[in-house]
Parts: structure tokens; C-alpha cells; sequence
């Protein structure tokens, strides 16, 4: 296996984006990346989509030809890849592998959701799918439902307060509000986040991600190719997809997620490197405290402490660790398929020093995390600066 | 690129399976399969599902780690590729070329579509999304109208006829007589094709495939470890996958597949042989008119020629090149993201000497084609017999 680099990246701004349709959005990611990474549609040899229901939310379906086809890289293979609000990273987990090995020189990644839309309102219906339908979900557990279990255990085992939950949607708004490019630039205090609208008990509007639209692309080379593409390749220095049961019912323990702690361990392992230094991370807040067991699952911190771990302001810029420096899914917002590849383009960012307002001082080591459904897939990118 | 080889091969019966649910298909073809190479989940390394809908279908999506952790193999790298009615075509290509190169010793590739069900009503809206919402299908085209018109203009270009077109379904059906597992176990004759209840014209009922439920799985190794799991190994001497355009209105010549006439260059190439030398086929008849143009884009006949190259019984078993031996989409049936890899299903039933009464007599190459939509994704297979 060579090793490979991010040569180009790019996204559009997330939100809601009434006059963008889903290839629209994936189009104008895609065109970003390839024109940061100076490369023509025909250069590509081969297309990689993460992309998670769009037949549900648009109708279309067969997205991967669509978009590559129009983009002007007709001929090459083109495959969607789904795996929950992970599809986009199991798309780079690919895409990788693929160059990794040997098989191609030149890929693009692009992750894409369009979730406002007519079917907006079966939204909550539509993401149930990333759950097991024959159980849970047909107990009626939706996934803020799950997520809000999750939590409550998390309080009962280890002591997690409610106040420790809105420190982490404080800390993401915050920095959400410095990214030109969040759907929800909007600061709000520790006082806001536990006043907000419950949404399931002990969960709050606040700690709950966005339903946006957005997409995000990135190009891939061998790293002994990346300077003819780009001045500031970032090396893949680890990488790891793994998987775990749908239903949280199938699940042990459900304070911490297997497929997580699983995928980074590998990444590391493949990195070479340890959580303490690792400079910044993307990590999957789908909901609070899923940020704040992906801390502990990934070794930011002990087991059971990633409540006060993130009340220490150890996650916020400044910080040991500065965490979700984009907004995260809170704040940046979470178009689904797109967030595992938008998610590396904030580890860019910041690897190459453009995050302005956010930037991480001397970030030269960055891990993303990319959490599908409540834990059953999981991707984990380590990027440096090369 | 080490050559690799199928292992094990299993598929469930295809038709309305009222029983099994999404799920349930994919575990008994699964276990199959595993069964068949002597192989315990454990041991696996990653697993590739086709599913074209299952969203639509059932609800259910995050359908990989779904039946990959049910099987018993929680952990690894499991992943649901999507390319339309090409699918698990496109998720064996993507198996195929990971063990190709390195990455893993052992993998799992599963197709299935669950396809009658509360949402059969919807079955022609779900399907279109494989086609440009925002083009063709939104000016009223679905499939059978887009096939109608490839039809027409074939007919019109090169003299096709509607008795030609017959000729290819009165042989699947007879064919799919012989197929215990098949759908729709019913010969036909001429004039009852001819005669058929109008879907589009000139197709009728019975140029049409099948909406069927099923499940189709194959283990997948390097052909070097081959002989641990199967005495009749199969390898893959050829494969490719390829991409065009979504909307007809796009291409220049619709008589013709691009994506497929490219996909079989490249699969011949790599195996270093030409149609000539293949023993049996099976070919994507999603509609007679595609088994027609089939024949031509891979070179079995001259351009223009399918229809009395059908006509004369050369497709027929005991042909010189029998096509479609399991009954094919039109017989066997068309659980879509099934598809794929049940058409390799049939090429190791063939090659290993196991078709009975449709068995084709010293098989030792057989071609798969997989196709997308109307031609935007394509996947051509050739296996050898070991």
C-alpha cells in the first residue's frame, strides 16, 4: 500500500439551499475540489459518491453516473456508497483504498444530501431508515429518540450532566458562528442551551444537528504525485471503516460505540501516532453527546469523563484539543452524505492555515470521525500536513 | 493485480417471496454462499452489498452492517454500493478489485432487492429514479417508455422486429422452464409473445423483466488460496466497470450502449480473449430490446444484427452462444440490486457442470453483463472454470 494525499478540496456553504438541487450541489463541490487540485473531469479515473437517501428526500436515485457524467468525466466507474450519515467517509475509505493499492492515480470523492425539500417534513422518517426497522424503530425509537437513551444512561453510569451536554453545543456554536460557511452562524449561552425546546428528554433543540443541504468533494492521488496537483497535500496518515449491530437493542453497552473505538484504534495504529498528538478533530456530533462519547471512545479523554472533559473548555479553540473548529454538525450543519467528506475539508482547511478566525495554531495533525446510525458504521481519517 | 477467484456461490429463489423481508433474503443467499466455501463469518474481511431501493421498497437503509453484523460479523468494513439496476454488479467489481490488490484475503458480496410490498404500487416511480428526474422522467418517460423508444428507433435504424423481439422472450421463458429457482417457470410461444397486453409500444407484457423478490451472494479470494474453500473455484479472467450519461436525451446514437460496448472491451482485454471464446452468457434483458443491443455492443454479432441473430436460435441453448441459460431477467426475475451477482450465480452453476437440464456442455468461459438504467452504469464479468 502507497501512501496517498488529499490534492484538492472543496464544498459549497450549507444550509438551506432552496435554489440548489442535489446535482447542483454536488456539481459545485466537485468543480471547487478538482479546480483547487488544477485537474480536468477527464483526467478522473474513477468517481466515488457518498450519499445517504437522496431517492427518499429528491427521488433520484443512480446519483454517481449523474453527477460524473455531467461534471464532463463520462465513461469511468461511478458508484454510490451508502452507510447511514457515514456514507460519505466509507466513500473516502474507498476511494483510498483504491489508490492505496494501486488500482488508480486520480479519483474524486464527493459527499451530497438534499434534505429540504417536499419531503422535509419526513425527514425524522427518512433518517429512521439508518436504524433497524424491524425493532427499535418500529418501537417507535426515532433516532433522537436513541441518542436521548444513549445520553441518559451516559448520566446514570458516569454522572454526565445536562450542564456538561450544552457546554458542547455552546463550544460548537461558537465556532460555527467564525465559518463564513455553517448553515446556523449564532452564538447562544450555556443559559440558552438549557432552556431549549425538548425535543426527547434529556435532549434539547440544542443538542440536536441541522437538517441541511450541502455538499463537499475532495481529490485523491498517490502522495509521490501530490505536488504536481497541489503546493499543500495533506497525507492520509490513517484510516480505518469498521461496523457494529443497527439496533441499540443488540448492543451491550450503549455508553460507548464498539465501531468507534474499533476505528480508531486502527487508525492510529496505522498512523502511528496516539490521540495526544493529533492537533485538531471533526468529530460526529449528530447530537451532544455523541461528541462526547466519541472523546472517550477515541481516547481525548478517559472513559465516562467526556462530560467535564468538554466543560473544561479542552475542546474549544484554545484548547488541548480544539474540536469541531467548522461548527460541527451543530453549528456547520449535517446534509448527511455529505458530512464525512466536508468534515476532512475542515481538517484541510486547517492543516493548510486558512481557518482565519478559527484557525488551530500549528495544527499538523488532524483526525476526523464519522459516526452511521447510532454506532453500526464508523470511518476514521488521520490527515497531516505533507 | 494478483488474479481472484469466486469460492462460494449461493442465491436464494427469486419470485414474491411474501415470507422474507429484506434481511431474511440476504442471510439465507449469505449463508449460502459462506456454506458453499466452507467459510465461518469470523473469517471475513469485508462485505459488499448491491441494493438498488431498499429504502423505497422497505424503509430499511444502512442495509450492510444491517445483515453483515446479523450474520455474524460484526466489525469489519461493510458497505452498500448503489449503481441502479447494476448494483451488486458494481459492488462485486469493487470486492473484486480490493482483493485484487492486496487489500483483503477473503470478502462477502451480496445483492438483493426486496421488492413486493406495501410499496409494489409505487414500483415504476421507485424504479425511474434510476433515470434524470430532472430531464426524461420528469417529461413522463419511466423505463418502459425509454426502452419503447430505443426499441423503435432500433427498428427503424436496422429493420428490428417485433418478432425478433419475441423470438428473445419465448427463449428466456423456455429457458427459465428449466430453472428450478426461477420466477416465472412458463414457456411461451411466438404468437403469445406477440400477442401480449401493450406496456409501451412496441413492447408488450412480455418484453418486459420481471418485479421480483431475491437474494444472490458470492465469497470471493485470491485465486492462490482458492483451493482451501472450493474444488471448483471460478476465476475472474476479466472485469470492468463503466459509466455514461443518465438521460437518453443525452446520447448521441440510443441503437447503441456506450457504457457496455466500453465495459466489454475492457473486461476482453484484460482476459485476453474476444466474444468468440465465450461458452454462455447472461445478459441484462431488462427488456428483450437490451439482450438484442447486448449481443451487438459485445460483439456476439454484427451491429444492427441482434434481432435475427436472436431469431435464429444461436442465443438458444445448444446455440452457438446460449444467453441467459438461468431464464434471465425476463424468467429467472428481476430482484434489481440482486441481479448482478445472481447472473455470476448462474455463470458457476454452468462452469461447474451443475445446470441439469439447462446445463450448456463444456463451459469453461462465460460473460456477465450488468446494466444501470438505460445504460449509465455498466459491469461485464468473464469467469473461467479454475
Amino acid at each position: 500500500m502507497r501512501p496517498v494525499a488529499i490534492v484538492g478540496a472543496g464544498k459549497t456553504p450549507f444550509g438551506v439551499l432552496a435554489d440548489q438541487d442535489v446535482l447542483s450541489l454536488s456539481l459545485t463541490a466537485c468543480r471547487q475540489a478538482l479546480a483547487d487540485a488544477s485537474v480536468n473531469p477527464p483526467d478522473l479515473e474513477a468517481f466515488y459518491l457518498g450519499n445517504f437517501a437522496s431517492p427518499g428526500f429528491t427521488g433520484q436515485n443512480h446519483l454517481a453516473p449523474f453527477v460524473s457524467s455531467s461534471l464532463g468525466a463520462p465513461g469511468i466507474p461511478a458508484t454510490r456508497f451508502e452507510a447511514a450519515c457515514a456514507s460519505s467517509g466509507s466513500a473516502f475509505f474507498h476511494a483510498w483504498s483504491a489508490v492505496a493499492a494501486g488500482i488508480y492515480d486520480l479519483v474524486l470523492v464527493c459527499g451530497v444530501e438534499k434534505m429540504t425539500s417536499q419531503s422535509t417534513p419526513r425527514v425524522t422518517e427518512i433518517l429512521a431508515g439508518a436504524g433497524d426497522l424491524t425493532g427499535e424503530v418500529r418501537a417507535g425509537a426515532t433516532f433522537p429518540a436513541l441518542f436521548a437513551m444513549i445520553a441518559r444512561r451516559h448520566m446514570h453510569v458516569y454522572g454526565t450532566t445536562r450542564e456538561h451536554l450544552a457546554h458542547v453545543a455552546v463550544k460548537n456554536h461558537a465556532h460555527g458562528a467564525l465559518n463564513p460557511e455553517a448553515h446556523l452562524r449564532k452564538r447562544i449561552t450555556l443559559e440558552q442551551a438549557l432552556a431549549g425546546r425538548p425535543v426527547c428528554d434529556p435532549l434539547t433543540i440544542y443538542d440536536c444537528s441541522l437538517v441541511s443541504d450541502g455538499a463537499a468533494a475532495v481529490v485523491l492521488a498517490p502522495l509521490e504525485h501530490a505536488a504536481r496537483y497541489s503546493p499543500r497535500p495533506l497525507r492520509v496518515r490513517g484510516i480505518a471503516q469498521t461496523s457494529d449491530y443497527l439496533g441499540l437493542d443488540r448492543k451491550e453497552d450503549i455508553t460507548t460505540f464498539p465501531a468507534v473505538a474499533a476505528a480508531g484504534r486502527k487508525a492510529f495504529e496505522m498512523a502511528g501516532v496516539t490521540a495526544h498528538d493529533i492537533d485538531m478533530a471533526e468529530l460526529h456530533d449528530c447530537f451532544t453527546i455523541a461528541e462526547v462519547i466519541a472523546l472517550e471512545d477515541l481516547g481525548f479523554c478517559e472513559r465516562g469523563g467526556g462530560g467535564p472533559f468538554s466543560a473544561s473548555g479542552a475542546t474549544a479553540l484554545g484548547g488541548a484539543i480544539p474540536v469541531n473548529t467548522s461548527g460541527g454538525l451543530k453549528s456547520k450543519g449535517h446534509p448527511v452524505g455529505a458530512t464525512g467528506v466536508a468534515q476532512l475539508c475542515e481538517l484541510a482547511t486547517q492543516l493548510r492555515g486558512q481557518g482565519a478566525e478559527r484557525q488551530v495554531m500549528n495544527a499538523s495533525l488532524a483526525l476526523a470521525e464519522n459516526l452511521g446510525g447510532s454506532g453500526a458504521t464508523c470511518v476514521v481519517t488521520i490527515l497531516e500536513s505533507a
